[in-house]
C-alpha cells in the first residue's frame, strides 16, 4: 500500500464535519478502495471550542486557513470555508503554490476565479477538484467530464438550487404566494444567509457556469449568464402552467447556438410528465446531452451534510488514486473564451395576459403575434366575472427577438389589461 | 503530449461501429480531454466485406479476435463480441496475458467469469473496464465506484433491461396481453436473438450481479440472484396495480440484510409517482443508495449504438488517462465471497385473488393472513358479475416466509377461486 494521503480541512461547518465523520467511520473501506490510508492531519475553523458532535482531538488546529494550507504534514487541502473572496481564495492559492492538491465545495470561487485557479493548479501540476460544488451528492462533474468523455456535449441543464425548487413546488401544492412560501422557507432555515443567492438564481448560476465550461471547453463565464430569479413567479402562473400541462422550474440551460454560447438561469416551463417536471421539493436534477449518448438524467440531494461530504470524498478518493487531470476537463490554457450567444435558440413560449372584454380583443392580440412572426400553438380563454378575460397562449418555436417585438406591440392594441407574462418553454 | 493510445477493436456490430465513428469524428476532442491521441490500429469481425457504413480501410484486419488481442501495435483490446464463453473470453484472457488493457461491453462475461478475469487483470497490472456492460450510456459503474467512494453503499436497484420495460409499459398503455406485446416487440427487433435473455431477466441479472459486487465488495455471484422474468405478469395485475397507485417493473435489487447479500431480479411494484414508477419505454434507471449521499437516481438509454459506444469511450478515455484501479472497486483477492441472504428483508406485498361469492369469504382470507402474521394495509373488493369477486390487498411489511405460509394456507380456506398472485412492493 502507498503512503497515506493526509488532509487538512479548512471549515468545520456541516460539510466539514460530514467529511470528518466519513473518514473516521469508513477508514478501512476508503483504504480498500483507494489503496491508501486517508487521514486528517490538521483542521481549521473560526471557533476551536464549539462542540461539533465529532471528536477533533487527533488533529492539529490552525487558526488560519492559509497557514493550514501550507503545512508540511498535509497533501490535500480541503477548502470548505465558502465565499469567492477573502480567506477561501487566499488559502486555495497558498495551497496550490505550496504544491498541495485542493478539493473544494466552493461554487462561487470556481465560477468567479475558476480560470485563474485552474491555470495556477495546472502550472503547479496539482489537482483542483470540486465535485461538491455542483448539485451536492450527484456525481455530475465526473459524469460530464469522464462518463461523457466520448461525446460532443450539446446541452446541459438542470434544477440546481433545492431551495428554489422547494419554494416553487410548495407554492403549487399549498396554493400559496411566493411571498408566503419565501417567509416560510426562511423561517425553516432553508435559505442562505443572503437569500438573494438562492431566490435570485445566483447560487444556481454559479453551478451552471462551471458545468458550461466543462461541457463546451470554454473558460468559465459567470457574467455571461442571462440571470433571472424566481421572485416574479406568481401562483397564477403556476396554476395556469399546470392547466396547460407544464411545471415552472428555475432552470439553468447552457448550449451552443452556432453563434456563441447560450447560458440562461431563469424560470422556465417544462412538461409536467418529464423528469424535470416531476422533480418536487429540494432535490436537484441535472440533464446532460451528448451527440453519442443522447440524454442522461441525474437526480439526487443537492445539499446537506452527508451528500455534500460524499461528493468531497469522491474527489479525495480520486486524488488518492492519482487522478490529477485538467481542472476543467481540458488544459486551462486551451479553454476558449466563451462568446455569449448573440441570440438564444428559438423556443416555444407561454404567455399569460388579461384582455379587456371588447369584441375583437383576441383577434387584435393574435394579429400582433402574427405580424411579429410568432405563431400560436394553443390558446385558452377562461370564463370571467370582471371586465378582463384571462388568456393563455402557447406559441410555436419563436426567436426571443420576435417575441419581444410582439410583446412591445401588444400594449399598442388597447385591449391588453395588464403587461403579459412570458416564460420560455424548454424542450426536455 | 504522451504517446498515442492504440486500440484493437474486436466485434464490429452496432457498438463497434459506434466506437469507430466516435474516434474518427472526435479525435481532436478526445486528445484534448485525455492528453493523448486515441487511434485504432486493427479490427476484427466475422465478415470483412460487409458494408458497415464507416470506413475501416485505415485499420489492419484480423480474422481472429485472439490474434488481434495480442498484436504488438495495440495497447487496449476493446472486446465487443459478446457471450460469456468462446471467442470473447479467450480473446480477453489473451489480451490480459499479453499485457494489454481491456475495455468490454460484455455483461455476461463479467457476471459469469468476473472474479477470475479480475484476478488475471490485476496480476498483470492491467485495466479491465466495462462501463458499457451495465445500463448502456449511463455512467453507473463510475458513479458507484468513484462518485460514491466515500459511502457505505446500502442498496442498488434498477430497471436495467429496456425491452422488458418497453413490454410492461406498452401492455399498460395499449391494454394488451404479455403475449401480444411480446410478439410485437419481437417483430420490431427489440429482443435478443434468444428472447429469454430479455424477458427471463437474465440480461438484467447479469448487470445486477456486477453492480452488487461493486457496491458491496463481494465476488460477483450471478447464481446467487433470485431470478424471475416478466412472462407471468398479466395485464390484470398491471391494471390492478395502477388502481392501487403502483407500476409493475422488472426490478433488480441488491442489498445487505445483516444475514447475507440479497440479490433479486423480479417483477415488483413501485409507487407510480416515484422516478422508477415514471420510467416508461426502453429507458434504463439505476438507483444508488449510500449512508452519506442518500439516494442518487441515474436515468438514460440502456442500449443502442451511440449510448453503448459512449460508455465504451468513457473507459477508453480513463485508460488513456492512466486509470487502472481494481476491476471491482477493491482488489479482487480481497473481495469477500457473497453469502446469499438466508431470507429477504421484509417488504409490503401486493396480492390479487378471486374470492368465491360466499358469506364470510373475505373474513376467511383476512384470518389466514392474520394467523401467518401478515397484516393488511389496504384492501379493495370490486363489483363483479360472475361467481367470484376480484380482491386486491396491500399488506404491511412482512417477511417472505410469513407470506408464503399465508398463501399456502389460502387454498385450504375453500373460498379462493384461483391461486393468488403475490408481488413484492419495493420501497423507493
Amino acid at each position: 500500500m502507498s503512503q497515506p494521503l493526509r488532509l487538512g480541512i479548512a471549515g468545520l461547518g456541516t460539510v466539514g464535519v460530514g467529511v470528518v465523520r466519513i473518514i473516521r467511520q469508513h477508514s478501512a473501506l476508503l483504504a480498500a478502495r483507494t489503496g491508501r490510508e486517508i487521514s486528517i492531519s490538521a483542521v481549521s475553523a473560526r471557533d476551536p471550542d464549539k462542540d461539533r458532535g465529532v471528536s477533533l482531538k487527533d488533529y492539529a488546529w490552525e487558526q488560519d486557513a492559509a497557514a493550514l494550507a501550507v503545512r508540511d504534514d498535509i497533501d490535500v487541502f480541503v477548502e470548505l470555508i465558502g465565499g469567492h473572496e477573502g480567506k477561501a481564495k487566499e488559502a486555495v492559492e497558498a495551497a496550490l503554490d505550496a504544491g498541495k492538491d485542493v478539493v473544494t465545495a466552493n461554487k462561487a470561487l470556481l465560477a468567479i476565479h475558476g480560470q485563474a485557479l485552474a491555470e495556477r493548479a495546472e502550472a503547479a501540476g496539482r489537482a483542483l477538484r470540486y465535485e461538491a460544488a455542483v448539485a451536492g451528492g450527484i456525481p455530475v462533474i465526473k459524469s460530464l467530464t469522464e462518463g461523457l468523455a466520448g461525446n460532443d456535449v450539446t446541452r446541459v441543464m438542470g434544477v440546481m438550487n433545492g431551495s428554489c425548487n422547494y419554494i416553487l413546488t410548495r407554492m403549487e401544492s399549498a396554493g400559496l404566494s411566493y411571498e408566503e412560501v419565501f417567509a416560510e422557507a426562511d423561517g425553516l432555515g432553508y435559505l442562505e444567509a443572503d437569500p438573494q443567492l438562492d431566490v435570485g438564481g445566483i447560487d444556481a448560476a454559479h453551478k451552471l457556469a462551471i458545468l458550461a465550461s466543462l461541457a463546451f471547453g470554454t473558460q468559465v463565464n459567470f457574467d455571461g449568464i442571462a440571470l433571472e430569479g424566481i421572485e416574479r413567479v406568481s401562483i397564477d402562473d403556476i396554476h395556469a402552467a399546470a392547466d396547460m400541462g407544464y411545471k415552472i422550474k428555475l432552470l439553468g440551460v447552457a448550449q451552443k447556438t452556432g453563434r456563441g454560447l447560450e447560458q440562461r438561469m431563469q424560470p422556465c416551463l417544462v412538461p409536467d410528465t418529464s423528469p424535470l417536471g416531476q422533480l418536487d421539493g429540494g432535490t436537484n436534477m441535472v440533464v446532460l446531452e451528448g451527440d453519442a449518448v443522447g440524454q442522461i438524467v441525474l437526480r439526487g440531494p443537492g445539499a446537506g451534510e452527508g451528500p455534500t461530504a460524499s461528493a468531497v470524498m469522491a474527489d479525495v478518493c480520486d486524488v488518492a488514486r492519482g487522478l490529477t487531470g485538467p481542472v476543467f476537463g481540458i488544459p486551462a490554457k486551451r479553454l476558449a473564451q466563451a462568446v455569449p450567444a448573440s441570440s438564444e435558440l428559438p423556443a416555444p413560449y407561454y404567455l399569460r395576459m388579461s384582455l379587456q372584454d371588447k369584441p375583437g380583443a383576441l383577434a387584435r392580440v393574435a394579429a400582433v403575434l402574427g405580424e411579429a412572426g410568432v405563431s400560436i400553438d394553443r390558446m385558452r380563454q377562461y370564463g370571467h366575472e370582471d371586465a378582463s378575460a384571462p388568456v393563455l397562449i402557447v406559441t410555436h418555436k419563436t426567436s426571443a427577438d420576435a417575441l419581444r417585438q410582439a410583446l412591445e406591440a401588444m400594449s399598442g392594441t388597447g385591449v391588453v389589461a395588464s403587461a403579459p407574462v412570458a416564460l420560455r418553454i424548454e424542450a426536455v
